[in-house]
């Protein structure tokens, strides 16, 4: 094991934007059967690429997105996009994942509101949105809605699948699940299992949305539904996806408003740190669905690859070699939870390495741009297998 | 300083409860001018003590609660009475707050909801409850309130004064504020000023409540309002007083409901973890008032000693010694915080100490009994100053 501790240098960004991109939607007309019952008709998969697929299609990198996450992973939709992809400066010509050797994918997860089947989807059977129809779902379903796609491309070994967080958790399954279809595997700022707190900050944020009156058992209209819930729920979370010196570093204790203003809107915003926060709820609630909140957080929680078996064990059928990054700032999945993976893989005897990247950003870190996490990303997907 | 880092054995609990108690009301008929401006005509401290003030008045002990915590210190209202007060174990006869030695006082903090007046008592120019015609507060405002009440009692100098948490913050204003009234102060698992990360966890609960369409601009009757606001602040806040590692220690995965709840409760319990918070939630809402968390959420989020002024310099009128004390697991509170604390003391000329305690509850390990806790705090109460 490489138990690499590299510092965080200002990043070199190398190589240049993918460009203009577009989605595309995969539509499966036979039936999905969820690990936990219930299974519906059909389900479209919606999904980006970069670069293009080789001759003998071995060139694949699938990209897993995290919790609230989408397909749309570099690139922009047009000119004046000023927005890229959530990995932009990770994938393109010439950048770690290199569009000019791999063909990137990405794909929005099932359960998810942008694009790919969830609970907000028409159901066939009634043409109307499933809401809570919608089969209960964990992340192995996810991986699975994956795997189909990957074959429907006509993919029978992925070069590599990446990710973050939960995509990281999806990198993992990748490896455990589907041996034979995937050469390496990158888990970034993840965890074999989800935690007491992990699953106590997730429960909070899916009390606030159930309790919401808006939440109406969650057959609400499009557009409305739980949003002060939803926004609550995303501003704790997303509390937990930075770190204390990285809040300190931003905002600290820097006010919005002066004094004059307390006794007017005594509980308005008074400092950066609560307008920062706020904006952040507001915007959520623009772009995803609580449902999908509610059914995503419990796969997460439900995720425990030592269930019933160690972790060891767990290992036992991959194949693949895989690089596990922990970042030192992180206290959602904290760098201990990631050196435990790669640790239990190589006692299961296989190729695993660990770098630990310092940053500050706490649990984000895995989304920003970092020198050593790139020439390590990098090193891994060239590397001979 | 000493830098003392003692681990944490079984807890020899020494002496005896302090028996039946009960509280005592203080109507002060002169006015209360608030920092930040307005007044109130009148106001109630409600108080308890434990012991007996001696004749020179000169062993009195004050005692300051945490954001939620209240006068109720020590002992029991009756025989059958299950649950003592909150601080049961560290006051009594042989304690080390020692009841044969010292005369402990326990106050309710000023704008709080259990007998010290409040945002919900009666205002007595309306008749009806202040609601947000109560001033804003600030933790000094909270200090002077008890001044006002160790005065009434007839003590011109207390031996000391202890507080965790909010009430650690209390204490450092002693000895700031009220230099020739306190001989020490011992301040546990808390900060010189509320960084970026507290504040940020305080506005979520506070979005959680003033959103909810109980709470109605604080007008709502009593034993109504923001119930659902309230409890999802709780469960949140409560999180942040425990750590990883107990939650981890208490709950892990453990299941409350069987996979079968799943398919007709999708969302309801799963984990024993989310049970628990649950329940925090909802007994939280009916020993709490609403508007008394926001009042004392800004209040914590206000203090800054250091504002205007380096750290050094707030203390520097300080004659009291001081004992900081810091807990290994605290990370609302950081044991880099409270060390903090007690450099700036020293570099301002005061005698000051700093005990890391290793314990793995938390920002509440402050509440539970620990040998090295308890041994540092008899022997700071008994040193001669």
């Amino acid at each position: 094991m490489t138990d690499d501790e590299i510092s965080n240098n200002d990043t070199e960004i190398e190589g240049s934007d993918v460009g203009l991109v577009s989605f595309q939607d995969h539509s499966f007309s036979e039936p999905f059967a969820f690990d936990l019952g219930g299974s519906i008709p059909s389900f479209n998969v919606r999904y980006e690429t970069y670069g293009e697929l080789n001759q003998d299609k071995s060139n694949a990198i699938l990209v897993c997105h995290a919790l609230t996450g989408d397909h749309h992973v570099a690139g922009r939709y047009s000119e004046e996009d000023r927005k890229p992809g959530w990995w932009n400066l990770l994938v393109g010509p010439g950048r770690p994942l290199d569009t000019n050797k791999y063909f990137v994918i990405g794909t929005n997860c099932l359960g998810g509101c942008q694009g790919t089947t969830g609970p907000g989807s028409i159901n066939p059977a009634t043409g109307a949105p499933y809401y809570l129809d919608f089969p209960q779902l964990t992340l192995r379903d996810m991986v699975r809605a994956q795997y189909r796609l990957v074959s429907a491309l006509g993919i029978k070994k992925l070069h590599a699948v990446i990710g973050g967080s939960m995509g990281g958790m999806q990198a993992l399954l990748w490896g455990i699940e589907y041996p034979d279809a995937v050469n390496r595997i990158v888990a970034l700022a993840c965890s074999a299992r989800q935690n007491a707190q992990a699953i106590a900050f997730n429960e909070v944020g899916r009390s606030a949305i159930l309790q919401d009156p808006g939440w109406e058992n969650g057959r609400y209209q499009k557009g409305q539904g739980p949003q002060v819930g939803l926004a609550v729920a995303r501003m704790m979370a997303h509390i937990t996806y930075l770190s204390d010196q990285s809040l300190e570093r931003k905002f600290g204790r820097e006010r919005r408003n002066q004094d004059a203003n307390i006794t007017h809107d005594p509980f308005g915003v008074e400092f950066e740190v609560e307008s920062y926060l706020r904006y952040q709820g507001k915007t959520f609630i623009n772009r995803f669905d609580a449902n999908s909140y509610l059914y995503i957080t419990k796969a997460n929680d439900r995720f425990d690859l030592s269930e019933g078996r160690s972790l060891e064990e767990a290992f036992a059928p991959m194949k693949a070699s895989a690089l596990i990054v922990g970042f030192s700032s992180d206290w959602l999945y904290s760098p201990r939870q990631n050196r435990e993976i790669a640790l239990a893989m190589l006692r299961a005897g296989k190729s695993a390495s660990y770098a630990e990247i310092e940053m500050d950003a706490g649990h984000d870190s895995f989304l920003l741009p970092s020198t050593a996490l790139y020439r390590a990303i990098r090193v891994f997907m060239n590397a001979r297998n």
